[in-house]
């Protein structure tokens, strides 16, 4: 089949790629994916990964309860019989694969593999071009799920891309005001139209703005620019991985009081619900769409400041 | 006045320093005070610090209403005045200065200026010994202050030194048996004689062992050890402060949804309360003392890996 393949720290497009088939899993047929900022990070040596890149994707699964129908997927698959799936995590499963990150291939192919438990039906309101959104959408809801919001009142989002943008969103969906802070004239319009507040961070002149920071910059020193704005004992929600050895010097965080946040992936029920009940305004984010043939120029325009969501169609 | 100065990133004694006076604070005669870790990073350049250094210290107060009467003083010294002072946050004011640390002289002199507000008088049944513990001990009290112990069942402490033993017998004397992992066995056969559990680092074999590391090796990497022993979305405090641009990648911070707090300085009148009811046991660690016109010498010992609290005895 034809799939997007990392091989020592290089990308490529293969038209003949033999897949590796998981008897645990279902075979479900891509129709789009979309391109995230961990992929890039992959593609320069993030968890050493080998393999089918991709995990934000929307398919029809091929069997099993769901078959013939639309369905996004969690991306953890867990042995769901350790301990630590026993108490309950098993997005944090020691023995789990990730789809498209850890020793399972992705959905930048014409089919991927995905555990049952881990599929989710798509209703019929929601269409592809905002389905293919389900998982980072999910990444956003994991911090209402971590932090109780109501108790913050000056939240501020860092970075005004694919993430930050849907963080925000979530953020006021829980009756929230975010500001975000960005570096992107036009994305900030995008926010701007939604009814969210953002400043260019070169306009940020106040320090200590927030009591309440996610960093979605994609960057290890946007942590930097959280500590300069946050207040004393004030909270950090981390979204974003990145390779490399070394991040910031954590003095301030210890000099502050700060509390870091570590927030990865979330509930996908929530997300699928959120865009079935046009909570969350997503196909707008969509700057460019591609071809599986024309992948690797895909990932190139990911790259570029002025892209927000690329999208691979897989079906044509 | 005799003081002991850094300048130019070079620690030196000098035995006529004119004191800068502060005629918001009371004087206070040092009778003793004790090398901390964050006095040998202030060394190698921590804070830009240029001063007399010193910030844990027992003294005579010269006026005001602990005239005449033993005293220990916080160290954080805020103007009282701004918001954040306000908002009953004066240990994070923006315009305090720090003792020892940030543009204050700290108390390796005959006399260091306090605010009486800092001043906490010292009951005769702790002797002085005890009493120059305060400071790390408000340090280690300021864990529970943060967080509720109660919901932890496993905690670790990182390191063996002289905070880790403090923040140890804080956990400890809260109801909860913190196992201690450090790198010297005579440090860790201290805390046994105290009833509290140790290992080697070399013998931590287990993985995710922790739902809560307190973090006191005293080095930017002792970060990595709480990663990897720390369960998924547990709790890992940092105390400890360090000179230098970079840290560890915090991928595993985002990854394994860890809460990271930073902690500093805590509760002087618990601590004091702590010494008098003989909840802590502090006089054992003191492991070398010298006179303030050794202090090179002292601060030299200070680093070796096999002492634990160095004084100065100013007045002898
Ligand atoms: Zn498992
Ligand atoms: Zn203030």
């Amino acid at each position: 089949m034809r799939a997007v393949l990392v091989t020592d720290h290089q990308v490529r497009f293969d038209a003949e790629y033999s897949a590796h088939s998981r008897n645990d899993c279902v075979e479900v047929d891509v129709i789009q994916a979309g391109v995230c900022e961990t992929d890039l990070q992959l593609i320069r040596g993030y968890m050493g990964f080998e393999g089918v890149l991709g995990h934000e994707f929307i398919g029809i699964a091929r069997s099993g309860q769901f078959a013939g129908e639309r369905v996004v997927g969690e991306i953890n698959c867990a042995c769901r019989t350790c301990p630590t799936c026993e108490a309950g995590l098993p997005t944090h499963c020691p023995n789990r694969t990730v789809i498209g990150i850890l020793n399972h291939d992705g959905a930048f192919a014409d089919t991927v593999w995905v555990p049952e438990e881990n599929l989710h039906a798509v209703p019929d309101s929601v269409d592809d071009d905002n389905a293919v959104f389900t998982e980072p959408i999910a990444a956003a809801f994991q911090i209402p799920f971590q932090l109780d919001l109501s108790g913050f009142q000056s939240p501020v989002v860092l970075g005004d891309g694919r993430l930050g943008n849907l963080c925000a969103q979530v953020i006021a969906a829980h009756g929230k005001s975010p500001l975000v802070v960005g570096k992107h004239v036009q994305k900030l319009e995008r926010l701007k139209k939604l009814g969210i507040a953002t400043q260019l961070l070169d306009d940020v002149e106040e320090k200590r703005i927030a009591d309440l920071v996610v960093d979605c910059t994609g960057s290890p020193f946007g942590l930097l620019t959280a500590f300069q704005i946050c207040v004393p004992r004030g909270t950090i929600v981390m979204k974003s991985t990145f390779a490399g050895e070394t991040g910031p010097n954590l003095a301030p965080h210890v000099i502050d009081e700060f509390t870091m946040v570590g927030s990865r992936c979330g509930p996908f029920a929530q997300a699928i619900d959120a865009l079935a009940r046009m909570q969350i305004s997503v196909s707008d984010l969509i700057t460019a769409r591609y071809a599986l043939e024309d992948s690797i120029t895909a990932l190139e325009t990911a790259q570029k400041k002025d892209q927000l969501k690329v999208i691979l169609d897989v079906q044509n």
